[in-house]
């Protein structure tokens, strides 16, 4: 049976490990490489599908199978026809595999080996997650990506638990992967773990491919250690991973993170960031960020960024914007959020045209001077 | 000079006093009767302009004048271009004067011959509002049609309070008529107090008529008191305006209210309720209330309304809304608030349709068996 997921390599950037391709998935085409906005409850923040597409332009967004599992429940999606009906969206989705969310619960979750038992955050009620359970969730959310049920460590943490907690990832992906019937409507992806440890990450891609999933996604990293840390780990493991395939970096949504992932060769990135940053009224500009509350703006007649050409920088002023987000109104969340997206999208619109020239470098240097770092 | 916004009768009911006509404003016609979406902060809350002109079809939207004095100033506004150009809305636009707002702050105002003091609900400071302030606030904002600053009058207040009042607001009527400069670009309504007692209303009304308004409004009805109380009054005040002129029921939303509006010959409604419900959780349909949280709506795959063809309706489930409103999700109020300023827009469309043919007794009797009364 064929996978539901496929990669194809359009070009490969000359001095880096970039590359330009097309994840082909049920529900149409992505142009990687790409940034996903994040859906976690089943609907993008304060946006319709008609803004993700025509506004901002995802081709794909990312939801939680956590949320989701608790509220509305994984039945009630089902009976709607899956994700896609429920909330109106027709391009492709992923959805993670909750992973990440049990193991932020810190004392409400146990591990062992069978899986997460975990208090809800929403009500206190008990629960367990399994690889087969999970997928069984995934399967009833029915993304075109699944993600396979995998342990994330806390950063730091010892090289014997990150080892222990490495190998059971991996015993887990299988068991996801022998529990995943659907192949040809769904594809899985397996999920690189191992800490800041290479051999361990070595060790965990090597598992991974041999249990030969469509795609795979680095975990783990990104969380909270210094850049020069997430660059290393990110540079030694990405090459790690199958040319023929998609590869994911999980939670990585500031610009410079994301231009550094495709640089290692990665194609698929999300995060939270842009659209919480602009729930708490942040915007990201090619002029580097707008704290958009700050006194200096209440008599800006500019828009939020001069160089964008999103609807908010089309109609709106940074004084209107300011207004809005100060007397607490949805609708400056919802400029923003669309803002911030669309800067994103366009930031991975950028830097594909840069992979196709072998570019990317001197384009990388460019934009950092004007935007700064964000870490 | 010539009035900015003058009225153009169309259609006079041969059985009731409704009426259907055009208002003639600086930015555009307005089709009446018509409700008027209120934007308080200089936004309909949640939604863009686009999605007021194309899914909702609002002819004018009204804005707060206490609102916008506290934030963002009306000089911030004013720098801006006006109100139409700070939040990007090119129809029509109402403001009120503030009169109902500070009046409803209680303890924190006090009355005198010369104005309203009060504390700003935001942070207690100090302001003081006449009717010559706040003619220059309203025409700092530059909405099309600006009220003249009133008293308004709790329910139930006694005769002697009541005429006080009443003869309070045609004095400031008078001193907001002489503030008013730019009568070729706002038109300044007056305001028909008197509470609860006829020949009050008769003084009321004959004294501002007196005064020659380009518009009359009927405020300090719809209060708190019976629904028997309201028709009393709206019945006998309504008849007693000029023909020629629009004439505007202020803090009206309830669909029956808005049809007893129209059928005593009112031109204009405002009210918070579709939206604030809609916060709420609430839909109005043609079928009556839908309070979406309910467990019964959980799995209910119909549209919110089986009769609306508003951008909410053709796209989402009563499941997947009640899921957004949950959840806490912005879209929820953003599709309810779609759905009921189209609903109430679409009855004002069938109200002036049904006037056109003399119908509209009949057709209030088809709709109240439906929908059912609200109070």
């Amino acid at each position: 049976m064929k996978d539901a997921v496929t990669y194809e390599l359009l070009h490969k950037c000359k001095q880096t490990g970039a590359r330009r391709g097309i994840i082909h998935t049920p529900h149409g085409d992505i142009q990687t490489p790409v940034f996903m906005p994040v859906g976690t409850q089943a609907t993008v923040k304060s946006l319709t599908p008609e803004d993700l597409k025509n506004e901002v332009g995802a081709q794909i967004i990312l939801s939680n199978t956590y949320h989701l599992y608790l509220r509305p429940g994984q039945n009630i999606v089902k009976e709607a026809g899956g994700l896609h009906k429920f909330m109106n969206w027709d391009r492709p989705i992923l959805t993670d595999s909750g992973g990440f969310q049990v193991f932020s619960l810190g004392d409400l979750r146990t591990i062992n080996e069978e899986g997460v038992e975990f208090k809800s955050h929403l009500d206190g009620s008990k629960h367990v997650f399994t690889p087969e359970s999970v997928m069984k969730i995934e399967e009833d959310l029915g993304a075109d990506i699944i993600m396979a049920f995998d342990e994330c460590c806390p950063y730091p943490s010892t090289y014997e638990y990150t080892k222990n907690s490495m190998e059971r990832t991996t015993r887990w992906a299988e068991r996801c992967k022998k529990a995943h019937k659907n192949i040809d409507k769904q594809s899985l992806f397996g999920i690189v773990q191992g800490g800041f440890y290479k051999d361990l990450r070595k060790q965990s891609a090597q598992e991974l491919i041999d249990l030969n999933f469509p795609g795979y996604a680095i975990g783990g990293i990104s969380v909270g250690e210094p850049k020069e840390e997430f660059l290393d780990i990110l540079n030694y493991t990405t090459p790690l991973l199958p040319e023929n395939k998609p590869r994911y970096l999980m939670g990585v949504g500031t610009p410079d993170y994301l231009i550094e992932a495709v640089l290692s060769g990665i194609d698929m990135c999300d995060c939270v960031l842009p659209t919480r940053i602009a729930r708490n009224g942040t915007a990201m500009t090619w002029n580097g960020k707008v704290v958009i509350r700050n006194a200096t703006y209440e008599r800006d007649w500019n828009p939020l960024d001069n160089e964008c050409d999103c609807y908010t920088c089309r109609n709106y002023t940074r004084a209107y914007i300011r207004h809005l987000v100060k007397a607490n109104e949805i609708l400056g969340i919802r400029l923003l959020t669309i803002h911030n997206l669309y800067f994103l999208t366009k930031l991975m619109e950028k830097v594909k045209i840069e992979i196709e020239k072998d570019n990317l470098l001197t384009f990388k240097e460019e934009f950092y001077k004007k935007y700064g770092y964000e870490k």
